[in-house]
């Protein structure tokens, strides 16, 4: 069974089926063929389709039992009733994997669909073949440079992500990826007909490049064994949940998506709060964990907050106590050190620290940040800032750029970890602006969030755990 | 004392202390001069400046008592210890109010500032002149003219605004003005040394021109009058309220802030709650907030949900039934008309339901929301679309843009209220496009949110609301 996977991840070869020049052809070939250009895919690819001659440079096969090399993989994207056939050419060519883009199976509840998988079921058993799907994207292992998307980053992470639905898979991948996460292996499964949420879980539980796993789940086929699956692998890694399906109408939607069970929400968070698993109600929330996990865990919660603006720094301590952080008064010596710069009135310095009147004064807030970081009270920074609020000139955009480098550059310097909360207002200059700047904190190897409310409920969420990781939790390479 | 606030809001003349070439004069006319400029202020603009002749093509004047004609309000950006001079030449000239920008008072927490503020309302009860701040931005009342920011709308809108952080002032003002909320008072009043939440709320609560009533308050003087203006307050319009500090860490930076008690938040929590106040925990709910009670409620909790993506629906799902709203069954009769379309495999229409099949097909996009808006078991619609997850290239920006077109232009011929929950991934590209497609919806006049989590959670709490106002609740002119 677990060479099944393997070579799921690592084939020595791949067929598409189904790509064309045509319009429908041109979305799968997007979807799957050029993907795997573009990654420069290593092993043979094979275009399969009964008509068309060539395709994005490479010559199409007529069908999988004209291709001339083995076949370790297929990818399909062919009508749902055209499906047994292909299988029995696979059967033939002794392929070990067939992925199914298609809809149209179990997940529609007429009986067509439900009749076509329980043959393509029975046609993969009798043949040795596993399928993943129907009803899914497939494949992203940057090692092997299979990718169903493009535009996912090349190198190597070690966060696992394993998603029932391909929307929320290219979803959170996008996103995540601009956050600074990269991933080991993601799978959009869909129906799970035979290769389910259990077996991928077992999988990279045990797969070393993996260090995180993440999931997103419509439902579950054999509750037991999967329950088994999130034990162990939540005892040797962090595991992040998603489940969607947690009301009726959900369960209803979960039904009609991927045909599975959504199963009884309390019994999930039972067993979600014995094991450990973090669970979490959003894809945003979970991108958020994927950052927390990918960076080193904050040796302990006591956190000194440093930012701009009054209002801004009232909540920040709000947010960062009701997420069970602890946010010490800076003692006496350490305000005697603040006192002695030029601060402005306005300021304030007990923590939260609030330099707003030093927002065009970067000596003085170098200063702040250092004598801070040498406060032996708190075990990390958390320091915000928000684009697009104050004046809204060219000038006030570079000044807004060139204060978060110096937060950046202090940042490197220090002995405390730093986290970064990078928000902006929603105007498209301010957007683009502080978007690049995230990328700055990325290249930096600062862990970034898009407020102090989500940055705070992200490393008191890991704080709260019970078990620990590894020493420092760090994930990383 | 109506009298006075009335002044505040309707001066007929404003003198500006402190203005001058210098950087800090450039800072303080960007931030009331200018304004006051730009917004065509119908009354006269008075510059005060010791040694200052023109400034912004307006005579300077070197002092209060130098100005010709009558004085109704003074903006002062004077440093602290100048202030009390000033105040004197305040009364010999009948000035009604000051606003003080400047910080350096109560809030600092050191003797000279205290008896600076101190000495500051002795001088204003001596001379019958109100005080707004200090430590505070001012008025922004587009029905006068008189703004502390040049970016804000000229236009009148139904939302007051009152914050005691001019940094939450502004954030609030320019997300909720993309958002398409328009206001009809708006006050930063900062250490609210005399003009305070209390007279703010009593005096909004009268005022016909407000419909919907937000405050952004960190600490409350004279807790059982408060109490009452809140009660009364909320008995005639909606109240919304985000309180800063309310944990230790929060307080302490109120204290710091704006010299302000924070209270017990149980106590907060008790009153809200009794009195029908929505209580929000960020500027983001705020404004969400703001938005619903910008439209007409909805008139029931039943909802259907149209948009694009299986995992996305399912999510959507959730998050209505999580808010309190209900998500009915499509029923038989309903589902057969929407199978005479020709919808492609992958399409849910049980409610959820998910588009994404016919995301290229505007002509069944079209039918699948006019047979949807005649189903008689629902309230409303919520659509949603999320920006930059498939295809990323210029057609399929080009597409994404015109089925939101599409989506505005049925959402007009319906009998149903519709409303819009529109994200994008955060790619600079794809962002600029949702923002200019989310001006598009607003134009049209209809309600946006972020995501249909940020949508049933506002909708949802304005129909657990146990009282009405108004029988349509729109609070639009």
């Amino acid at each position: 069974m677990k060479n099944s996977l393997n070579e799921l991840f690592y084939p020595r070869s791949i067929a598409v089926a189904g790509v064309s020049n045509s319009i429908t052809g041109s979305l799968i070939s997007r979807f799957y063929l050029q993907p795997l250009i573009d990654f420069g895919y290593s092993g043979e690819i094979y275009p399969v389709h009964p008509r068309e001659k060539e395709l994005l440079g490479l010559r199409v096969f007529p069908s999988i039992t004209d291709i001339p090399g083995p076949v370790d993989y297929v990818v399909s994207a062919i009508p749902a009733h055209k499906v047994p056939q292909l299988m029995e050419e696979c059967i033939a060519r002794e392929v070990k994997l067939i992925s199914f883009y298609t809809a149209g199976f179990s997940e529609s509840g007429d009986d067509v669909g439900l009749k076509l998988e329980a043959t393509l079921l029975e046609i993969a058993r009798r043949g040795n073949i596993r399928i993943l799907g129907p009803n899914c994207m497939g494949i992203y292992c940057p090692e092997s440079r299979v990718s169903f998307d493009s535009t996912f980053p090349r190198e190597n992470g070690k966060v696992a992500f394993i998603s029932q639905s391909g929307g929320v898979a290219l979803y959170v991948c996008r996103e995540a990826t601009s956050r600074g996460v990269s991933f080991s292996k993601v799978v959009s499964y869909g129906n799970a007909s035979d290769i389910n949420e259990t077996e991928l879980l077992q999988y990279l539980a045990q797969d070393d490049a993996t260090k995180v796993i993440a999931a997103y789940i419509e439902g579950i086929k054999g509750g037991r064994k999967f329950l088994q699956a999130l034990r162990e692998a939540s005892a040797v890694k962090p595991v992040i949940v998603l489940k969607g399906g947690s009301t009726e109408a959900g369960a209803r939607g979960v039904m009609s998506h991927t045909a599975s069970l959504a199963g009884t929400d309390i019994i999930w968070d039972a067993a979600f709060n014995q094991w450990g698993v973090v669970r979490v109600f959003s894809p945003e929330e979970m991108i958020d964990m994927m950052v927390a996990f990918s960076h080193p865990h904050t040796q302990g919660k006591r956190v000194a907050i440093i930012g701009f603006g009054g209002g801004a720094s009232v909540q920040a301590a709000d947010d960062c106590e009701k997420a069970g952080l602890s946010v010490p008064l800076v003692p006496q010596s350490v305000r005697e050190k603040l006192g002695k710069l030029a601060l402005v009135p306005g300021s304030i310095f007990k923590n939260p620290i609030d330099m707003v009147g030093n927002f065009a004064n970067p000596e003085e807030f170098d200063q702040t940040i250092r004598i801070v970081s040498e406060w032996e009270d708190v075990d990390f920074l958390l320091t915000h800032l928000v684009f697009g609020v104050g004046g809204l000139g060219y000038e006030d955009l570079k000044l807004h750029v060139s204060m978060l480098q110096q937060m950046i550059d202090v940042a490197k310097t220090i002995n405390k970890q730093v986290i970064f909360a990078l928000d902006s207002t929603s105007s498209p200059v301010w957007q683009k602006e502080s978007y690049y700047a995230r990328q700055k904190c990325i290249a930096a190897g600062f862990p970034v969030y898009s407020s102090i409310r989500h940055a705070a409920q992200a490393i008191g969420r890991i704080q709260s755990l019970s078990k620990s990781y590894g020493s420092s939790g760090d994930v990383r390479a």
